[in-house]
């Protein structure tokens, strides 16, 4: 028998909705690039959404791309982009943002979670620093929503931090590659227009909430910098048949389904955290959305050996594990039973 | 009533077979970045259809991306890459190339293919230089196959550019992204496994030959870069549910689809040119693949208007058009039987 | 005895003048970077001897990094260069626009000359091309004065690029590695306060025009590029002890050194250039600046074996050989009747 | 009365010898580009000085474009450097690194410098993570001798670094910015040629020893990377009139005149060190090489207003400031003295 992953959130294909859109829309003739009708009308319900109507809103293909495209698009050659140490563009993108020129500036996160003093310690001591034109001027702070632990920013934090940027006059960039799991979290106090109004941009992931693959990057107020399509197609990041993007956005966007899916991880994920919980099981971290990252023994795992799939984050000094157990828009009931069958 | 277009060859979705195993599949979970069961079974099958059964095979998302990819990786810091001057890298790609440092050195070329001869006197006159150590070195020659005119090369031809390429030492890199079309041409005395033994690297397109997206990077004799998948990644150009990619080229390579609706592209293609001809309109190019030039006069496209799309291509000194009409694998017979109508 | 060389303008070491003021200055402390009085007092009368009360003046090492460095500075990531086919951007300079990411975009020129209309016509089809958003934006206009054949532009050439500048809203970048011996050319009706005046950025060349080392970057109308300085450092073009250049700079630019020695240049190639007609040897372009072209068979050169240096720049088809003599601020009558003596 | 700066070790010209050369040899006529006799003679003379009678020496202008040059010749593009957080390259170089491609991967440092167990514990996670295909490699170690912090690597801890770059299969780099003053340290066990055979590449810092500019890269087994000519041009760090290097390097190389003055430095900072230890000023850190860093209190620095000047690197929590005194080849007694005059 397969095993249950818990690998991650992009085990499955896509939502069954979108499949279907995709049969119904198979043999329509449509523009290029990001010119057809299914962009247009999912263009306009992400700017209905965000409650942003002046919004430029593009698709792209995949999380690594956008991040590199956003951040090259709106640096200057001399700049870098401030991200917490853990942070995904930090560690986990191969240099791609180095790749255009750009160094990552590291500085140490809680939980993943950059804070507004720390932020604007460094800008401080930057600005005040006689050697500061030999070195790196912070031009943009990348944050993560939810992080790579899961954490989500509240909206006291996140207006901080906004406001740190607006006092040095550099703009906010949220990675929403998990946007939806991080807003349909009990613990959010965000909506997605808020989060909208507390950035300069940020995107609406859709590889890991329901799309085969696609995220929307979302610039507000109409301020995408100038000839931002052909920095997405320098980058490699214009998809030919843009429709593929368009189709799954407009079909997330529509009656919320983006919000419903999410929904289903946070509660998938919930009923995982209380069953770790209850099996004595100590977690890692106390994450509100859909990665939960228990802390599980040897002798809790063997059980799940070729059953259920997970990852494993670290080892901890005294031989334990700190795993991740990730849920999505497709973890069923069914499989959180049979997890808990094994444990 | 929507006109018909013939604008490019990717107005469509995808081939239903594709949409069917993307349903079929949709709820399987794997492995991510191109570790699951249809990336290894496209990967049998493409080494079985380039009777190459070392090669390492890669799949990417889109052309300009897979260029850029690729480029960057077979050269080094101080090389560029020897191009047509009307190659898709040179003109199309934003300066995809240049991003990643290496400037695209540009050849004359005869209806869009290079010649050997004219690779092989700029080698030696660079060779020859003095002032060489000062000047980019040449150190990959880049062709489309089929060209931007849609034209191909020859065995002959190809052999000829191989040898050179062989004589000084440096890898001969095939964009395929028309791949089916150009091979399935009846003017084409080349096969799949002929191509991949006269370069050092090439890709056969899926985006424009029935795939939603994806290109497959085909290193004939294992001769990929080291930690090529790396590079991968860090251009933005690795597809998390790498399965997509997957699933459609395995879809592809099963029973010869591949060949087969490329087939169609090429029959329709053939009927166009038979119509334009008929009607005494001239061809710019004598293309033998999905693409073809007819030079219209405002009279000639008076009737298209609003009902048939296509591309202008250029205009010439006596007001003419040079236009591209493109067919593909969906392209169907009521299409150019209703442009016949119109004509 | 050594051979005499008129192989290039950089063949000896700096103007006695220059020497004797780092002999005389030598001890003095001085803070590095630019921040010293050797610098002030140079960027002083590089503003005066400009009429340009405003510019902002940087002083970096050599060419090629001086050119990358302003257009890395002036362009996005998205824009690209234009320069002529044979300007040393777009030849000799190993890649290095390209290494920073930008394409140069190469039109055809007449004895190494842009013409405006050239410039024009390419920016009108760029602009008007539907496709325009995937081809790299030109964003500047490199020329050089001289040029790499020794031509210069007239006023009323220069005022025509820069209109077609000015309406495409696009800056004009001149390289000035060669300033001197055009400003003094018999031929040249521009002044160094016009040349200023007709673009957005030039530097006044020291290393061919009596420096060690050294290029005076001039941003006319205080226009320089935010954090400018930062690049440089970037780009590794910042001098710790930017005194050497400002105290060459300061020197050349005292009582008119720059301008004195660089007359001498042009009389010396005044001279050449008679020699070789008197002689019947025919100049492949007429250059009224300090580099010759004469056309030379084996017989006119056999005599200079082993006593006379030169360059060859080109074999014609007939055998004949295109060479390069360049005379400078070192050039002495004595070098010219040594080669007078010998032809 | 001017004051006495003690802020860096580049605040003066260069050594006489030099001054006396440059005009000695003024006039002759030399090629250029490196392959001129003084570059000739000085790479004699540096590969007999380093025992490496194999050695490439190439000779580049200034610090950080010396770092970058070697760096992104020598790294592939999906590899880092491996440096200490602290390092020059990290902080205080305007992301040159990053400008070609390349992460700044930084590790923690003890006073400067890199412990081999950190490195080797890293490269050790690195590579037993499962995710390391979508991290940058490690392809290189960046270290200084001296350090940011003055300090040296004793000849224990080098072969330590080494061995574990050789386990690992990757090159050490050594930036020599101050390699006189390192090696000439009462405190070094090392010798040049000792510092030659325990690394991949280094360079023998002129700027900061001595010469106006200058730094000599040697490779010391001939192991200099493909074409390093071309990328030193492409990287804008090939200096025309090569000869200004090769005379420097010559000069500083001929009598061990490089070794003499760099003695003088460190006498001098050892008469420094005795002085703040003599006034009861602590040390913040016990540095063996050309630089201090006393800790002074506002009263301590009240007398040196106006007539000594130093850098402050760092205010401490207690008030206190961190300063740096630095000598150089050109310190006189008589500058030590005004200052133990002052405080």
């Amino acid at each position: 028998m397969t095993p249950v992953s818990f690998t991650c959130d992009y085990c499955e294909g896509a939502h069954p909705k979108i499949l279907q859109r995709l049969l119904d829309t198979n043999m329509i003739q449509a523009s290029g690039y990001g010119e057809d009708p299914f962009c247009f009308s999912a263009r306009a319900k992400i700017r209905e959404a965000t409650c942003c109507p002046k919004a430029d809103v593009f698709f792209l293909v995949g999380g690594t791309q956008t991040n590199a495209t956003i951040i090259d698009s709106m640096l200057r050659g001399y700049e870098g982009v401030i991200a917490a140490a853990s942070g995904h563009i930090a560690v986990h993108e191969s240099g791609a943002i180095e790749f255009g020129g750009h160094k990552v500036i590291t500085l140490p996160a809680k939980e993943g979670k950059l804070e507004a003093v720390t932020i604007e310690d460094y800008l401080k001591v930057f600005h005040a620093d006689e050697a500061k034109d030999h070195m790196v001027l912070p031009g943009m702070v990348y944050i993560s929503f939810p992080t790579e632990y899961g954490t989500i920013y509240s909206r006291s934090e996140l207006e901080a931090i906004k406001a740190v940027c607006k006092r040095y006059g550099i703009p906010l960039f949220i990675d929403g590659a998990r946007l939806g799991y991080g807003l349909q979290s009990p613990a959010c106090d965000l909506t997605l227009p808020e989060i909208a109004s507390l950035c300069d941009v940020f995107y609406i992931g859709g590889t890991k909430v329901g799309a085969l693959c696609g995220e929307a990057v979302v610039f507000p107020r109409g301020n995408a910098p100038a000839h931002f399509f052909t920095t997405v197609k320098q980058h490699g990041a214009l998809l030919a048949k843009g429709r593929l993007l368009g189709l799954q956005f407009d079909t997330l966007f529509t009656d919320g389904l983006y919000f419903e899916i999410s929904r289903n991880a946070i509660e998938k994920a919930t009923e995982l955290k209380q069953l770790f919980l209850s099996k004595g099981i100590p977690l890692y971290i106390d994450s509100p959305t859909n990665q939960q990252f228990p802390i599980m023994t040897k002798e809790d795992l063997a059980p799940l050996e070729g059953k259920v799939l997970y990852e494993v984050w670290e080892t901890l000094p005294d031989g334990r594990f700190v795993t991740r157990f990730a849920t999505s828009w497709a973890t069923s009931e069914a499989q959180i039973e049979y997890l808990a069958s094994l444990l």
